[in-house]
Formats: structure tokens, sequence, C-alpha cells
């Protein structure tokens, strides 16, 4: 059995409390949050707290706060010798204060508080200062998820900007997508088979393999023909930069 | 019964022969193949023509070529009245000789031959210059597909063109996440539940709701981070547009 704290109750702790509490494995003794009203939902009301002082020791106290807010949350835990971890993929293990025993726990998901979601699936990735707390952490990693990575703080650095481009990107691009429906009168549902089978095929092909279409071919005749279709100016730059970028890409190989 | 011929051996032509074969609806009458070889192995040979001048009148003749040979081929296809289609989603259904009853039957997903479809899902854009030949293209789809739209020549284009920035650029952006971990010394897989999901949150949210990241926060501490993280100056020009991209977009809103 784990004894954890969570501190926080947006997404990531939210989605956090709701995996620990389908184990037996995981005991939460206390939530943080600052609006108790936040958690009441999913956790009995007296573990709730929103004063760091009555902080208890425990294995492990996850900070799941707004990244600007972390080092601020871990100068404010006055227990000492307790194994701290935040839950970001930007920042250094050493955000947290010297104090604590430091550790990252980060879960490589997008979340929303709207869309439920399943840990099992979900990679975390694992940093400690010491040995016997990467076990503490590899310990709780497995209770919720089948999938974890040891990962240092420069490599966390390079996955969450690689997560930027695979994530946040492309749900731009699914953006313009659905733009150039609406301007076309076409829903953009039929664009969502093509979307699902782009991310499908990389299951099982590398992006390399995977990768068609007219940038791939060199075919100009349609990278001209889709550049005067296209009107709006910014998504004319778009097309151009990552047509570019595909050709060199295809020059490299 | 509706009597087909399939023009062609490449992609969509296999997966159309393995679509038809499945149905007892469609009687695949005759493939034209170049190269008979290229189809002997989904179709009895005995169907199987290398010569134009040996093709049968059927309801509807499907070109499934490359898009800078349909032109040709079409001329050579010397039947009169009949009704001839091409799979094209860049060209207009008057790329086809006018000789020919045209239309166009254009089904919107991504094909290689190394990895089986299910045509199920897949929406089939339909144009036909006569009601007629649309409710005859109409039957054919629905014999294979659950999903079908009514889309003229500059839908399609523009369909076309939304399809480059959700698939092909999508995956681009999966290469640079690729390169990104090898860089790091990262498994790409350690990405994928997140493409996964990505993907998925935009069959239930739209893609403005779904949008998450640095960019869309406007953190400019995180983006500067990221911009100084990457080394690589055409990822660093990616990074840059795109996230000047959904902060104009915010905007708009
Ligand atoms: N969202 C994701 O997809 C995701 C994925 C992986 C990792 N992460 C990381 O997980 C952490 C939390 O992200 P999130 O998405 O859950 O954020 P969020 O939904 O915006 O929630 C932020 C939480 O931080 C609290 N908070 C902010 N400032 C605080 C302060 N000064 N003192 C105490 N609490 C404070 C907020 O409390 P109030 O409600 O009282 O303001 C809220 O509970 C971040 O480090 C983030 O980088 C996020
Ligand atoms: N691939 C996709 O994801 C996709 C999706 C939707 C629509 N489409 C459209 O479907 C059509 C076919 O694409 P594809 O991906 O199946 O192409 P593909 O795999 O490259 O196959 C092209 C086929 O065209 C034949 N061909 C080329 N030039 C010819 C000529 N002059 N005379 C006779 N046959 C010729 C080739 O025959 P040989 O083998 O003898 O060279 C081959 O069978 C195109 O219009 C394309 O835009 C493709």
């Amino acid at each position: 059995m784990i004894r954890v704290t969570l501190i926080g109750s947006g997404n990531v702790a939210q989605h956090l409390i709701q995996a620990f509490s389908k184990t037996t494995d995981v005991d939460l003794v206390q939530v943080f949050s600052r609006r108790t009203e936040a958690v009441t939902h999913l956790v009995d009301s007296r573990k709730v707290i929103s004063d760091f002082t009555k902080l208890e020791e425990t294995d492990v106290i996850i900070i799941a706060v707004t990244d600007d807010a972390i080092e601020n949350v871990s100068n404010q835990i006055l227990l000492h010798n307790q194994l701290v971890v935040h839950t970001s993929g930007s920042l250094a293990m050493t955000a947290l204060h010297s104090n604590h025993r430091r550790g990252v726990f980060y879960p490589l998901q997008t979340f929303s508080k709207t869309k439920a979601i399943d840990f099992k699936h979900i990679p975390i990735c694992l940093e400690a200062e010491n040995e016997t707390d990467y076990q503490t952490l590899e310990n709780l990693a497995r209770v919720i998820s089948e999938v974890h990575y040891r990962v240092n703080s420069e490599q966390r650095r390079a996955l969450h900007v690689a997560a930027v481009f695979v994530s946040n990107f492309v749900n731009h691009l699914y953006q313009i997508g659905d733009d150039i429906c609406t301007e076309n009168h076409l829903s953009f549902d039929i664009l969502k088979p093509l979307i699902q089978e782009t991310a499908n095929k990389i299951m099982t092909l590398s992006p390399n393999e995977a990768q068609t279409g007219p940038a791939k071919r060199q075919d100009t005749t349609t990278i001209n023909a889709h550049l005067s279709f296209l009107t709006d100016a910014n998504q004319k730059e778009i097309y151009k930069l990552l047509t570019k970028s595909i050709i060199d890409n295809g020059k490299k190989l």
C-alpha cells in the first residue's frame, strides 16, 4: 500500500484522484486544494485540506499545479526529508525545493476535465534523485499504468517539445482542415476517418514509411494547384513550409 | 447487381477489387492492368485485360490510375455513352473525355498496399453529370461503405487540400516527433498514446475546443524555452510559424 498526497485540483490532479481511487494499492491520504469544492465530488471531504501546514508525511507528495506555481508550492511544504514530485513535462526536477527528496511523475498525455481517460496505456515518465525513491515511483506508476519509462530532466524536456509537435501542432492542423471544410460548406466529419487512419498507420509503420502526398512525390503540379487554391496567407505559408520540409527530409534519406 | 470495370492495379484499385469481391451485389466484369501480374492474385485471370480495345460496356468503368494518366486512359476508352469515373481527389470531373457520361468516385482515405483497410467507414465522395448516373454511383458506394457524400469538383479540391493538412502534414509532424526522440535516445513509442488520444479527442470535441499547449495559453516562457532547446533551423521555423498561427487563431475567436 503506497500512501500518497496530491496537491492541486486541475486536469491532472482530478484524473490522478480517479485513477488512485480505483485501486486498493494506493491510500490517498490527503488532497490539497485552494478551492476545496473543486475536488469534494471526487474525494471524501475530510481528506481535503487548503492549509499547507496541515500536510502529513506520506510516501510521496505529488504536486499537480500550474508550472508557474510549482516552485512556490514546493517551498510551502514544510515537511523535511519528504519525497516530493511534480507532474510537469517542461520543468526540471530541480525546480523543487532542495529540502525534499525530489522526483518527477510525468504522465505523457493530454488531459481535459471533460473527457474520461484510461490511465492504463498512458506512459508515465519517472525520475528521482535516489534509487529507493525511484522504486517507490515505479511501484506507484505500475498501479495505474502498464507503461512507464525512466526519463531524465533533459530527455523530458525533449519529450515535451516533441509532444507539442505531435499533439498541439497536429491539433492545429486539424483546425485548419476544419476551417477549409467550413469555408466550402463541407462537414468536418468527412475528414475524421482519414485523421484516424493517419494516426493508426504509425502504430505499425514509421512516420517515414507512412509519408504520402504531393510533397513526398514532389508533385509540383498538385502543390501549385493547392497553393493557388488557398487564399488565406497564413494557411499558404504553413503549406509552403511543411511541403518544403517534407521535400528536404526526403533528400536527407 | 452492379456491373463494374476497374482500370488500374495500384493502391486504390487493389483495395477496390478486394471490397467488391466481398459482396454479391457487384459483378466485377473486367480489370485492366498494363502489368496483368499485378492483380492476378486478387482476381480471376480471365477477367484481366491489358488492351483497351477489349473493354466491354458495363454499368460503370472506374479509372484508378495515377492522376497524370487519367486523361490519357479516358481517351483510350472507345465505348460511347459509357459511365466513366475517376477516383482522384485533385482532378475535376471534366478531366475525363466528354464522349463519356462522366463522374467521380473518390474514397477519402490514405491507402497503402501493405495495410489492410475496412472500406465500411471510408467516406466516398460522389459526383456525376446526370442524376441517373449519380444514383448508380450512390448504389455502388452503399455496397462497400456506410458513408458517402455529394461533393462537386470545387469542393473536392478543397477536401483534397484539407486532407493534405490533416494527413500528410500531420504525418510529417509525427516524423519530427520521431526525430526529436531519436536524437535524445528515447523510443518514439512513448509518444504513441498521445498521438492516438489527440486524434480521438476531435471525434467528440471541435479542434478549437481540443486545442491545448503553450501557444494556446500564450505561455511565452515555455515557448522560448522550447525554441532555445531546438537546434534544427527547420524545426525551429515550423515551431515558430505554428505557434504564431495558434496565437492568431485565438485572437480571431
Ligand atoms: N493538462 C495536461 O494535459 C498535462 C499533462 C501532463 C502534465 N501536466 C502538468 O501537470 C501540472 C498540472 O496541470 P493541469 O493541466 O492539471 O493544470 P490546471 O488544470 O490548469 O490546474 C492547475 C491547478 O493548479 C492550482 N494552482 C495554481 N496556482 C496555484 C498556487 N499558487 N497554489 C496552489 N495551487 C495552485 C490550481 O488551483 P485553482 O483551481 O485553485 O486555481 C489548479 O488546481 C502542470 O505541471 C502541467 O504541466 C499537464
Ligand atoms: N493512394 C491513396 O491514398 C489515394 C486515395 C484516394 C484517391 N487516390 C487516387 O486514386 C488514383 C490511383 O491512386 P493510387 O494510389 O492507387 O496510385 P498507384 O498506387 O501509384 O497506382 C497507379 C496505377 O496507375 C497505373 N498507371 C499509371 N500510368 C498509367 C498509364 N499511362 N496507363 C495505364 N495505367 C497507368 C499504374 O500501372 P503500372 O503499375 O502498370 O505502372 C498503377 O496501376 C489517383 O487518381 C489518386 O489520386 C489515391
